[in-house]
C-alpha cells in the first residue's frame, strides 16, 4: 500500500479498492493498471439509477489517468455516467482455465482492473473531437484522416465521457494450479487450458469496390 | 415486447431492461438469452454498497432461469450479492471490429445479455454441492468424479449465489458496416475484423506425473 502524495506511481487504496484476499496478486501501481487497460478494448461500466445497479459493456480508451468511453446521447449508460455520479469500470482479460486436482483450487487465469471515480461529459468541442479521433487512431492508426468526418448531427448526437481514475486495483492470476501438497499424488491430469482473444481474417464489406487494398493497420491489427 | 403471463418464452421488459435504441437488434426471449449465456464463461456482476457501484468479473453457470456464481465467503462481491439486494449481471461476447467509412458508423459486433434480479446464497447442503459439481461438469464433464472432493472447511469457505432472472435483455450486432448511402462511394477499405476467444494447447502442470494422459474433455474443450 502506498500514499499517492509520496508515491506518484501508485494509487492509494481505500476500503472500496483494497483487495481483501491475498492468494491472488493484487497491485495498485499505475504501471500494472495501464498494462491491463492498454491490453483491451471493451470494459464494463457500472452505475446506479434509483438504487438499481447497471453494467454496460462499452469500448474505452485512456490518456494518462483519464479513462474515456462514448455513446449515443440517447444512451441510458451515457446519460447516467456523465452526471458526476460514482462509477466503477472493470476491464478484464480471461487468460485460461486452471484445472487443479481439487475443485477448490481450480481457478481461472486472468488480468482484471477495477477503477473508481466520477465521470463527466467532455463538453469542449475541440477536446471532444480529439477524443473521437483518439478512439479511432488507437485501434486503426491513420483511419481518422481517411474516414468521412462527423457531420454536425452525428457530433452532437455522440457524447464522450471522461473519468479521472481516483482509485484502482489490479488483480491477476497466472501460472499452473496451486494444489494442496498431498493432492499432487493424484494420477489425474492437471494444468492450464489457455484462452485468448484472437483476430481472424478481415472480412471485406460486400459493397467494397473491387481491388480496394487492405490497409496496413488492418493487416497489423493486434489487441493491445 | 411480450407479456410473461401470455408468452412463457419471453421476459417482459420494464423501464430497467427495455432497450432504448433500435439500430441494433434487441430481444427479450429466453432462447436468445440462453444462447448468449451458454456461449460464455465469465460475466460481470454489478452491485451497490453505500451508493457506490461495483463491477466484479466472475464465472457463472445457468440452470433454466437461475443464474449461479460462486466465491470465497470472504469476498466482498459474494457478500454483497447474497443479501437480496438488486443485482445486474452482464455477459458479453466481443465478435469483431466494424470498420465503416465514417467514425459514426464504425462499431463493434457483439452479443450481450443484461440480467436483473436479486441473488441469495444457496444454503441447502445438497443443492450447494450439486451446483459446485455443475460448475465443474459444465466446463470439464467427468472431472468432478476424478477430483479430490471438497473438505469441510473448503465447502464452508465457498459460497454459491443464485439469482432468479427477473428481467433480461439481449443486444447484438453482427454483419458488415451500415454506412450512409453516399459514403459507399469512398475508395477506403471497409469491413469487419473478426475477434474470437480461442483455446490454446493445454499446458501440463510442471508437477504432473510422466505419461499422464490428457483427458478427452480437455482435448474436446470448446467455449460454449
Amino acid at each position: 500500500m502506498s500514499d499517492r502524495r509520496t508515491d506518484p506511481d501508485s494509487f492509494t487504496p481505500t476500503k472500496r479498492s483494497q483487495l481483501r484476499r491475498a492468494h491472488e496478486r493484487a497491485s495498485y501501481d499505475r504501471k500494472s493498471l495501464h498494462a491491463v487497460l492498454d491490453a483491451g478494448i471493451i470494459c464494463h461500466v457500472g452505475y446506479v439509477i434509483d438504487a438499481q445497479p447497471y453494467v454496460s459493456p462499452t469500448m474505452y480508451w485512456r490518456d494518462g489517468d483519464l479513462l474515456y468511453w462514448h455513446g449515443s446521447s440517447a444512451s441510458r449508460m451515457i446519460q447516467a455516467t456523465t452526471t458526476g455520479a460514482p462509477v466503477c469500470v472493470t476491464a478484464s482479460h480471461f487468460d485460461g482455465l486452471v484445472l487443479a486436482r481439487s475443485g477448490f483450487h481450480s481457478s481461472v487465469n486472468y488480468r482484471s482492473a477495477t477503477l473508481f471515480g466520477t465521470a463527466r461529459a467532455v463538453e469542449d468541442r475541440t477536446q471532444k473531437m480529439a477524443q473521437l479521433e483518439a478512439l479511432i487512431e488507437r485501434l486503426t492508426p491513420g483511419r481518422w484522416a481517411e474516414q468521412r468526418a462527423p457531420t454536425e448531427p452525428e457530433f452532437k448526437g455522440t457524447m464522450v465521457a471522461v473519468m479521472e481514475i481516483e482509485e484502482a486495483s489490479v488483480k491477476t492470476r497466472s501460472g499452473p494450479p496451486s494444489d494442496d501438497e498431498e493432492d499432487y499424488a493424484s494420477p489425474m491430469w492437471a494444468g492450464v487450458l489457455p484462452l485468448a482473444t484472437t483476430v481472424g481474417e478481415p472480412v471485406p464489406d460486400p459493397r467494397l469496390k473491387p481491388d480496394t487494398p487492405l490497409p496496413g493497420y488492418v493487416k497489423a491489427f493486434r489487441i493491445g
